[in-house]
């Protein structure tokens, strides 16, 4: 028999969830709709189905002795989902409590981002560090952060919205989801690049295959792609945004002094269309004391099923810590 | 018998030192100039020569067992104090292993806004709280970040410069001492605000009791009191000080969700005319999620004696972690 954690990943639109060993080994997994039923209650009911569906197959062999959860505005001090604006349950959600009602043993929760640099660090290529960052893009943009082995909550669980830090002060530059101006998703994220690909496809002439595509059909992978086949709107929008994130990790790295920061999502296989940017710019807003000392690396967990293992890593890192939640 | 530390605050100019018990009380204290000597070890030896003298008033009552230290550069993992521009040591100091040829007992180093931070913590207006964060307005913008109940240090020691994010990227806005231009100390500092007000004296016709005194005699302290006294330009100064004080906060904010921004330091004399404005416009920029949590306070140690205060509070927190430097 080896110990194993349930990981739960809730998506804006789908729910993955797997069995981890300490290895991150998924000894078997599962995905199912985040919209099952009306309410939170239906949801968690075809859930538990599901899951110990799967475990049957590996009820010889493992014994659960946690579980793990990543969902959006996930409070890691309160165990509630907070008024989650992709998810149909509003308000304050106390999914730790509900999912106690299912599993009698040890629940976690926070959000995605935190969860990816828990994985980081649990799986991933911050095993060995205790300082470190990890910023997720996807939609929006999301972060981790990592200060003496210990995920920053603040102290009400909102810490690392580095997604929400400002561009542009005063009032000016993009709108954002938040009702603010100017926030750094709003330019580095899948949503930002593709807002970047249509501000130079509007003020230059240059060909691109890109102007053959509506808005709401673009998606941070034919971008990629586009830049990849040399398309010239698609490289500067990548450089263009490249530029933004490192002019503000530059800030963060003032605050935080990180060994490293990792970037984790889909936009991360644009490869060096994004890094070099990233890296470029950043170093050349560093204060003297920290150039040429922060690696800017991609996520060690690779490109499938991450955020499942943040959230498995979410509880080894609590239970061997001690923690009981 | 009652243990106490020997708290050093070495400063560009004097440095101070006293004997503290837990509580902030300091049972005897002294001053010397910085410069004496030609070398940090002349220095030493007139240091230690005058502690000792001070310590025999007390030695029937008080049990020496540790020493902090603040210093520019003040590095905690290396003991070392690192090309310090103000002080006349070039080079990297070893300071902890010097001290310890005189001091058989853990001594420890950091720089100065960090031992305000912790003296915050230990004696000031953070002692409940987990995490904070403390800006020095001196010469220029330091500051000290506290994150569940410990200091971040960063993964070189580097960590809390938040006197160097950047106020304008893109090489735009006021040079600054590092080498590069728009660094937020560049405007919020005793320096910070001086450039200001010589900036409004331009662009303005309006009278003001400063334009009597050159940029070099001017003081924060002169503009604290002209404010005080009704003063157009120098109220303005303190708004626009605020605004980009508060702008920038809510940066800060995001990465971290403190409970508390602690302010430091002689402009803090300003009271309203530099508060109001730093929370107005730090709310004004925050993410809803943060609004109305976060509050803006002035340092809890007062104005006299601070910096040695801060510095007994490191070796105290330390020694009480079981910490053996």
């Amino acid at each position: 028999m080896k110990d194993v954690i349930l990981g739960i990943d809730i998506g804006g639109t789908n729910t993955k969830f797997g069995f981890l060993d300490r290895d991150g080994i998924s000894l078997v997994q599962g995905e199912l709709s985040t919209n099952e039923g009306e309410t939170v209650h239906d949801f968690l009911r075809v859930l538990y189905q599901e899951v110990m569906t799967k475990f049957k197959k590996i009820e010889d062999e493992a014994n659960l002795i946690g579980v793990g959860v990543g969902a959006p505005n996930g409070n890691y001090y309160t165990g509630t989902i907070e008024n989650a604006p992709n998810l149909k349950w509003h308000g304050s959600v106390p999914l730790v409590d509900l999912l106690k009602q299912y599993f009698k043993m040890p629940v976690f929760l926070t959000n995605d981002a935190n969860a990816a640099a828990i994985g980081e660090m649990v799986y991933g290529g911050a095993k060995n560090m205790n300082n470190f960052v990890v910023i997720t893009l996807g939609t929006g943009l999301g972060s981790g952060i990592v200060v003496n082995g210990q995920l920053v909550y603040g102290h009400d669980g909102n810490a690392g919205e580095i997604g929400h830090t400002l561009v542009n002060v005063n009032g000016r530059g993009r709108m954002c989801g938040c009702g603010r101006k100017g926030c750094l998703e709003t330019y580095v994220s899948a949503t930002g690049i593709k807002r970047t690909v249509y501000k130079l496809l509007a003020d230059s002439t240059d060909y691109s295959e890109l102007r053959s595509v509506s808005f709401n059909d673009l998606t941070a992978e034919m971008i990629t792609q586009a830049a990849k086949r040399g398309d010239k709107i698609a490289i500067d929008a990548f450089e263009y945004t490249g530029k933004v994130l490192g002019m503000k990790l530059a800030d963060t790295v003032a605050h935080l002094s990180p060994e490293a920061i990792f970037l984790f999502g889909g936009l991360v296989r644009a490869e060096e269309f994004l890094f070099d940017p990233v890296r470029y710019h950043m170093e050349k807003n560093l204060l003297h004391i920290f150039k040429g000392k922060v690696k800017i690396l991609p996520s060690g967990l690779g490109l499938n099923n991450t955020a499942v293992m943040g959230a498995a890593a979410l509880a080894w890192n609590e239970m061997e810590r001690g923690a009981t939640a």
